[in-house]
């Protein structure tokens, strides 16, 4: 931004410029830091917590076993008949009395259940694998892991209803998810929607026991549910993912998605807005400025690392602005529908999707926009030092890190293929990498390593600690430290440039 | 305190100065030391541990929860009748037999339980907070998050008594709490007062359970109870605190505050009161230098860290002092109050709080008088070096920790957002603040952050970690390191002065 | 490898020779990772924790205790009543119907449990020690700790069947054990074969109880199986041992082998398959190569570190190779006789051995091979910057490691013989050397050696962190930052040799 | 050692000399490693670990409680008629038929119960403490935390026999105990010693608790009972100890000495008494010559580090030897009176506590030994610079810690003021000191802190880690590194002497 005045000419015009592009930005970041402090509290994570407690951290009666637990097929009906009824439905108070008519729906007496649960899983098809000529004869079903290709979307068993006939992800009008292990479910599948009282669903879910519904086809469950706190104006959208991979046993996950989706309620509500528009106007503002100067440095524009950041932050914001827009309208049309039939299923999925993703979206813009202010601040020789000792390195420490990598990587693969069957924290090669980024930090489980490998584990990790954090880490800090050496030797030899704090002093002794 | 005389002309009689001063303040250092040390001991660890024990970690007879780990209201009353009431009350030794008439009232057959025990709820009212347009059909009732202003103070209930009727702050006498959930109720509401024996006492609380005492508007119940032992003459003012928030569930917290209200008992009390008067003496000692000091050098007394220090020091005591004597004189007349009518609730939860702070801040007084000790042991070359060192890259260090700051908070910030509505240690920016300051030490849960966002999460941590701890905190090595160097090369080409350690060796040689 | 050809003269045909190399590296490379990456995924560890979950972490029906955590004989009785059973044989849906005949057999539904599993176990003879003469009129009866030679051989109890009698190791062919108490078992012993429905496998187990088959001579039980899933083509060898060590208790342990032994099912197995053959043409091309660069260079040819990691990498490779052809021919045959006799116990146990070596040695392989692109990657002067500082402080770490270890092997001594016999972690030297590594990182237990010794345990803690983490860590910091500082001022003085990266820029231009 | 010959007059002597003296060294050393190798083994852990899972790790019947997790004196009746007498009395095998005659008093069926077990008890005196006046009406009774001089001694309720009565420590022979709650418990008290079966002692323990045998008088309970396992030769002397401080509830600890009283039984132990021998012979060859060389160089011998840790040597070995001697005859003795007496309580705690102190003992001069090794390896260049930083820095690294330490207690005085009360880790001045060197390891809890103070907590922590982890670690790193750098550069100026490596190079080349 400050290319697009000739300020080279007069060393104290720059700066008189650089102060005003300063104070600007400063009510820039001030305006985005109210918006994103308004955005969440920590109520959310109270509500978040709570509702977690109610359905993943309660115990089954018979097993005392929990949501989170859950290791068998049989364990999903026991989560189903127990906490999840037992959460769903506040049909008494704690004096075993019955709560009155209008306050039933209401879990923990407070979040309204919106609509009813939905039940939906997908299957694959038998012979979706290959059994090996040595087994054809003996082992007749097979049954792969989930791709969506190899889906079963044939009805089953003797029932009718939508439980027993697949609908596709159109007639659903839902969304894939993401699952846990690392496949994406599709949005369609046989479902099932509960009713409004405890009784009656109960019922349902029974026969779907009874009836077999589960089977070996069977890949994924989900439940899916959301719920609306009047008291702090959030929803929290439920989604309870079990996922039965082809080796047996199940996986459970979930999500608690605890947003806002009707924004402006309270006057504190419509100050954010306020705040909004004025985030609007000063994008606009940048936006006006980034085109001017693209036009006139072209290419070279793109060579500084700010300006890059400039526009990063430009585009990110815009796209939240949009989304903005979207949702605002979208939950209306949802809750008009939901309203005119409560006993359907409201589907806030895919909102409280997008509204997390344009949370994120905010949060990197302002940590971008903190970055940024580097670009102001080198206005006394510490700060120039730092700065120019981190520039200056940089392509050490380039250097440095290929080496460290292929190092670190070696070391990731290595522990991915000998411990990955064993353990955990080496399952996969991102886990493998995150793993040995904890160890240098003091957080792993040398225990395990041993058991998986009672040679090559302790091999692995004395070496990995010797090389990785004895030496090289140590290497590192040479080169940084080295490096501060010679820059500060260098500038405090050079005659001190005329700098804001000296503009700023002489406008003070004025 | 140095500058009270003039002592610039002769280095050898400001060596002579300083070492009285020295001896002096040692003197100083030894009362503080053995006035906080007989202050507490690990008895008070215990006293809190023991009943911590009883009250918080105590598991209710059927769900096998306990207050630690509650979650709903039930919970609240389970543990009530369960929990709470065995451990008021210890009417039978472990052979199942009565305990004698006498030994009545003791919990543990030890720690004597002063007066009643009182359970007061704070609520709000319905309406206190706006339904948004589209529900306010469906939504009628709104119970907003506890605010002092949105207190309900109607009665409620069919029944009488001061369970159902609200007392204000000033009716009960009491003092604001400071929530785990960050708000401070006040020290009005609803209360009911427990009875000397468990039968009656249970049937309290039987009738407030099946009465609906706590309904959607209660924020919170407090628990009150001080029991005292007369063994080692310690009073533990326990306040066991749930609260319900608006999302719905409950969050559990509790005071345990072991002191020494009666101090006056043993011969060893009245040496430290011996310790106390000296020490109170020493103050008056500073109190006269520092004047004298700041009428000699005006404005410029300020200056000097050490002087501030002083000045900090005696305020802290005189304040510290106040409430000595204010707390003997209080706790006697509580205690004759008590003792004339023992069925009533004693109100010791002010007192143990200041009694608390008091001790903090003799802590505070122990703790800087030690940094003070830098002053006077600048006697030998290392030292010297060392000092130096520090105040010379504190320009530096001050540079870079505006440096450090601003990418710290930018991730802190970062953290809360993206993280904040899902993992408890990002759930507010303090937190987040400290959440990072524990990662650099190795003491994280990566899977949590992983768990809350499976793409952000990793990206935030491995940048984090490698920008912060890799080259933030290297960089802060360089420049102490770097500092030291230079500092060392000047030193050693200094002519040593005469030194604190050359007078000793003269004077021993003598 | 670079020796081959007369490279010195000319610079330019140098560098070509070396990218013509680094080329042909990197396609060996990327072979080898499209290999191993294709060898492995999360599924073998879901599979992995499925069957654990199910044998190890399943607890027992009365006192909740499960595998990992049995103490006593009766303990393994208590498993192998309730979960081994319920983990063996699915015989009903969860709805408690009976799974239809051919779906019987199947763990989870899913894995086919293949033959039935053997319980085996190994007792030492009474007498097999000395007791000592003042004891010997008291106790007569003495079982030493299980080796070898102490084996007890004669048949016991009343009953017959192979239970009551000893089987050679050949007679079984059977494989050794190491087990967790660090002897290794022999192959042979007691051993018992299920049936293949719970009720007969159950009447078995009972039977074996009431006539007391594990008695004090009793020193380890293994049970065996193995299962495989279809779907995935992968086979669990699973053996659960516990191990009655002489002191009387239980030491239970367990492996779950998740291996692919039929390797050619789908058609990545086949893309796989032709992976393996370009990486034995790899190999053949080194061999080659290294042949004619040994017959060159004679003796000095092992002089190099990188030639050495060439002769590692290839003779890996062939002892791999080797396995690869044994095990595809072994496992067919082992299949056939398995599917013609469906009651007998198939030993997949040594080949699950084998197959986990020969993972971990193509494991080792790729780790190699990734080191050894440093041998190329000296383009840069950064690059040969680091390096020469690794290579010129390589002799100072040397010698510093010898004072390091001396130290450090002091204290793991020390930390043995102190807190041996009550901290696991220091209950063997290895142990105690991996805790101290573990310490520096701030992985440890301090109170567990506060609880083994309350003097030395501190002193030996504080003293190790002062030494090891303050002194000597800092010191070989200190090697390394003076090295780097020493080899930078020196390069920067070089003239710059003609590099790869000039001879790519050249390329470029022309 | 080397100062007995003039050998400064000719270098090559010298060397020779130190040859000399170093390869006897080495037999020392290696002597010393077998004696202590041999004196313990996995086999001491696993049998410590059995015998503390049977005792403090098992659960009570009815609420599920252990040992370990006790709070209560009904808790220590709950484990006295559950956990001890099922662990002290196998009578039935695991299928419930009796155990023969003769295999009766077998824990684990392996360890022999020698005598029977001992249960004691100290109590302190009604009106052992002062009431506070205000108080004196209402409390009558008045038990103090223990201390020798408050002994309750007279006898007490209505039955007879030892439990009843006090018996002195002379007269039970017993010594004191050093307990958990840091009191001295004498050796005297009240005692009841158990029968040989179950139901005799049941019965015993039922009226013990029946007649309300502990009181608020009761300070302490120990229950004190040896195995031995004669399979392994090893005793396990228990002790387990539950504390009834003064503040009520229980404190629970215990001990679990593995020790081998008798040691010369197998071939390999009179391998090991030739050892010993051996190293008696050293010592003794070490003797005269540190005696000579103190007549020689009188006072000034003393002035060498290496000299005092000869003399520090000595003097613990000839200690542990009269221990060995003293052992070897107590334990026959003791045995000998046992096995005529068998229904006897034996007291070993006082051997197991010598055995200890003599285990710790001789692994204290092995560590010595390896330290002193560095007397002998200054023979080549790298080894002399690296020692020589150290001698070096050692005056700065003295300034530096008094500087460290007076921050570090001034922060650890805080600490156990502010924290005292609340947290375990702080809840003594050492246990202060001890975290917060954890602290710099990354061990620690925060959240404690936080709970234990929201506003001083976190401070407390920043500031902590900010001064003592960032900035004195810092600087402590700086020093060591400036020193390293600065006898680097002196050393490489300086010729090389004629070195040990020198020497046998040329002896190599004759
Ligand atoms: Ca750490």
């Amino acid at each position: 931004t400050r290319q697009t005045e000739d300020t080279q000419t007069d060393r104290e015009l720059y700066i008189r410029t650089t102060i005003r592009e300063l104070v600007i930005y400063v009510f820039f970041i001030a305006t985005l830091c109210i918006l994103t402090f308004g955005m969440t509290s920590s109520t959310h994570y109270y509500y978040t917590k709570v509702m977690q407690e109610l359905f993943v951290d309660a115990q089954f009666p018979d097993t005392k076993n929990t949501f989170k637990g859950m290791t068998t097929m049989q364990d999903f009906w026991r989560f189903s008949e127990g906490p999840l009824m037992d959460g769903l439905y506040w049909e008494t108070w704690y004096n075993q009395k019955n709560v009155s008519e209008e306050d039933l729906g209401y879990i923990y007496y407070e979040n309204k259940l919106l609509g009813v649960p939905r039940i939906r899983q997908l299957k694959v098809r038998n012979g979706s694998c290959e059994v090996h000529p040595d087994f054809q004869e003996e082992i007749t079903a097979c049954y792969d892991s989930y791709a969506k290709a190899k889906e079963d979307t044939s009805p089953f068993g003797s029932e009718n209803g939508t439980a027993w006939v697949y609908h596709t992800e159109d007639e659903l009008d839902g969304s894939s998810h993401w699952g846990l292990l690392d496949y994406t479910y599709s949005g369609g599948g046989y479902y099932q929607d509960l009713l409004d009282t405890k009784t009656k669903s109960l019922a349902i879910i029974k026969n779907l026991k009874e009836n077999l519904w589960l089977d070996r086809g069977t890949r994924v469950v989900l439940v899916d549910f959301t719920v609306y706190n009047a008291n702090i104006n959030l929803f929290c959208v439920v989604r309870l993912v079990v996922e039965f991979p082809a080796t047996g046993g199940a996986v459970p996950s979930y999500q608690f998605r605890t947003v806002k989706l009707l924004r402006y309620v309270t006057t504190y509500d419509y100050f954010l807005m306020g705040c909004e528009v004025l985030y609007m106007l000063f994008i606009l503002y940048y936006i006006v400025e980034e085109v001017l100067e693209i036009r006139k440095n072209k290419c070279s524009y793109f060579k500084s690392v700010w300006n890059c950041l400039d526009v990063l932050v430009i585009l990110l914001s815009i796209v939240a602005f949009s989304f903005n827009i979207y949702r605002t309208i979208t939950v209306d049309s949802l809750l008009g529908k939901l309203l005119d039939q409560p006993l359907t299923y409201p589907d806030f999925e895919f909102l409280g999707f997008w509204q997390m993703q344009y949370n994120n979206m905010v949060a990197i813009v302002v940590f971008f926009a903190w970055i940024k202010i580097f670009k102001y601040i080198s206005f006394n020789r510490t700060m120039t030092q730092l700065q120019s000792t981190l520039s200056r390195c940089s392509k050490d420490i380039a250097g440095f890190a290929v080496m460290f990598f292929i190092i670190f990587l070696a070391y990731a693969q290595l522990g991915y293929l000998v411990f990955g069957t064993q353990v955990k924290d080496f399952s996969t090669f991102q886990e493998s990498i995150f793993t040995q980024f904890r160890i240098i930090l003091g957080d792993f489980d040398f225990h395990a390593l041993e058991a998986a490998n009672r040679v090559l584990g302790p091999i692995f990790f004395l070496t990995y600690v010797f090389f990785v954090f004895f030496v090289l880490l140590n290497m590192f800090l040479a080169i940084i430290n080295d490096t501060y050496s010679e820059v500060k030797a260098e500038i405090s030899m050079q005659k001190s440039e005329f700098e804001i704090s000296d503009y700023i002093k002489r406008g003070y002794n004025k």
